[in-house]
């Protein structure tokens, strides 16, 4: 759907909207013949189900995997194959970093280099945050090449960021990560066959800071070198809650969904959240100043990724029970669906329909499902939608979009 | 969805997929309630749609009938409405013709032209093959005219085909067939109302090419007289075979469906296969060096066509009782649709949504269809997807789509 077009029908109102993602909840059944939402004992969620309309969203496409950004960029409402963040933008966002419109980013990976040229580690030993930042600190002097502006930012461990800042850049280059250790870094260099001047000079800038670097590091035992990867120039996202007329907030326990919801313009809860339960406190005291939260929960996903169908069950059990503490809240409407799916059985994301249920008592058509699962939805009464219809969905039950024409 | 998009997350790997297109399978219901494929007795078929996730497909869009062309596109992930294919071109596909971009292509249907200029026979007494084929010989020595090169290819008895190559030329043109015999034949003029010189030009050659054709085959008893309808320029679809990175293989009785299947680039098997069983012998037999086999079942709709509903269903259980061969080759992923609905009642394409199955052992997520049918599949897993978003969904099902987005 146009933003413009949906911005313009948002008008403010009293109701509290919460999504929930449970990230890569959706599954394939296992040996029994459920999927671990099936499986999982999960009263409360049944009992949402039963209360409020079902079904499902595709986030990108029918057939499509979605990585973890175009999966939350969809239901945040932004359409995932016009708004393209890549890697080394979202890895930053992460980060306390303040993007500017035009920056060029890299992943930055810290690594040893052999006397004989090559790479050693592709991840300099996995060196401690603490020596990352160390070291951070060292490259920062770098401060500018011909003219560009050289940030340079901290990410976890051996992982930084390099942004670039000052000139039209074009993002448009490979990677310097030859992905084996024995070979040689690799020059960055134009994707393009036919590049613009603007890749060209990126790709110098590029180049030239990985040899600066070099030299900055000689020294050091461990990341004596590092590699760029996922350039990316940062476009700002249209704000969210500027579009929607609305306070919004994030809480979530991972940089990523952290960054892209700062991306997004959400304004993130900075602060420790590690379990589900910290996430829960932190809804609870930030709703009420809110008109809109969204609560990510990574645990589902991780045990999608790692194949592990009973701990996929235990994080959704647990969820489950907590679940009544945001029914507490009394949100006027109550979103609980996925990113994507992550069945057990593939270890990865997938293109599968996502589960997705829209609790709004007062304004939801309710259907017959009696439970929370992949089954149970097909008879929901929400269909399969588009993710970048979900968020339409949540304003209109909510009251917040007026009615189109006369 | 973009080919484009598409074609950049297509990865090659080891997994086959079978397209089995039962050419307007999608019913409506007889006297008893139930549509062919309800009331064939098909255990296989049930079977498989046990063991995958079904629903439809709407060939175009809802509301829409569909021919043969638009409908088989789609299916392949064209964009039926994008990517045009017509009649002239569409018919020649079906022979060894080998067109070139910009080839201006129209039917050709000798006919039998009487003393005062009227059209006395529009199928020139239906000739036979051989009949057809020495006259256009004779037609062959044409050549060219005003320096664009004049291509004649037999089709079928009465039928053949012109191809003018060598100039830039607009094939929005009316017919020459007056649909009546006691008529004159028509001028072929622009369709336009203010046409460009492109059209004008194309118009002068079909005309002189009439005007040719009538006197060389003034002394023919019964063709002595060719009428031109259904002009279209080529302009060749994105190659199949190189947008998924896959080996393509078409098996299909008719020419018309070779025709579309060689259009899109896939290698067609030539040789007689005129019934389902030599169809089935072809799959055997080229699977094991393919990556995808697309397989035509014609009589299906033909039975509709006629509004034979015992015969529609006697061609459904056939196609059953072969069925187990196809799972004996163990495909990755079966799927089993139609390219259009031709309802019995209707004795005619029709506008209505189309059954879809997806088996894919490894990576399907079942549902509770428990037979291959159209009330059946309303349960189904798959809802009602887009024709185009066929392809996609047997990709990712083969594990051919890399992920999208960091």
């Amino acid at each position: 759907m146009d933003l413009e077009f949906l911005s313009a029908l948002a008008a403010p109102a009293e109701s509290k909207v919460v999504l929930v993602v449970l990230d890569g909840v959706g599954g394939l059944a296992g040996e029994d013949g459920e999927t671990s939402l099936e499986a999982a004992r999960s009263p409360n969620l049944d009992e949402v189900a039963r209360e409020g309309v079902c079904g499902f969203h595709d986030p990108v496409a029918p057939g499509i995997t979605p990585g973890s950004g175009p999966a939350h960029i969809g239901l945040f409402g932004y359409d995932p194959i016009r708004y393209v963040i890549g890697r080394g933008v979202l890895d930053t966002a992460g980060t306390d970093f303040v993007f500017q419109a035009g920056d060029l980013a890299a992943r930055l990976n810290f690594a040893t280099l052999a006397a004989d040229g090559t790479i050693a580690d592709r991840r300099a030993g996995r060196i401690p945050d603490e020596e990352g930042r160390r070291v951070v600190g060292k490259l920062q002097q770098v401060g500018e090449i011909d003219g560009v502006q050289v940030l340079v930012q901290h990410v976890k461990e051996y992982r930084a960021a390099a942004v670039f800042r000052g000139r039209k850049l074009d993002g448009r280059l490979c990677d310097s990560d030859p992905q084996k250790t024995g070979l040689a870094p690799l020059e960055v260099a134009p994707l393009e066959e036919r590049p613009g001047e603007e890749a060209r000079d990126a790709a110098r800038l590029a180049n030239a800071f990985i040899a600066r670097s070099r030299e900055i590091l000689a020294g050091e035992p461990k990341a004596n070198f590092v590699m760029m990867r996922g350039f990316d120039v940062y476009e700002p996202l249209p704000d969210f809650c500027a579009l929607y007329k609305w306070r919004a907030v994030a809480v979530a326990a991972y940089p990523m969904y952290k960054g892209v919801s700062r991306l997004a313009g959400m304004r993130v809860i900075e602060e420790g959240q590690s379990t589900q339960e910290e996430e829960f406190d932190l809804v609870e005291r930030e709703l009420p100043e809110a008109d809109f939260v969204f609560l990510h929960i990574k645990k589902t996903d991780s045990a999608g990724e790692d194949g592990d169908f009973d701990k996929k069950v235990s994080v959704i059990e647990h969820f489950d029970t907590l679940l009544p503490r945001l029914l507490a809240l009394k949100p006027d409407v109550l979103c609980i669906t996925g990113d994507h799916s992550t069945p057990c059985r593939l270890k990865s994301h997938s293109w599968h329909p996502v589960p997705l249920c829209i609790r709004a008592p007062a304004t939801a058509r309710r259907d017959a499902c009696g439970a929370f699962g992949e089954t149970a939805f097909l008879q929901g009464g929400l269909g399969r939608v588009h993710s970048t219809e979900v968020l339409p969905l949540l304003l209109a039950h909510a009251g917040r979009l007026m009615k189109y024409g006369a």
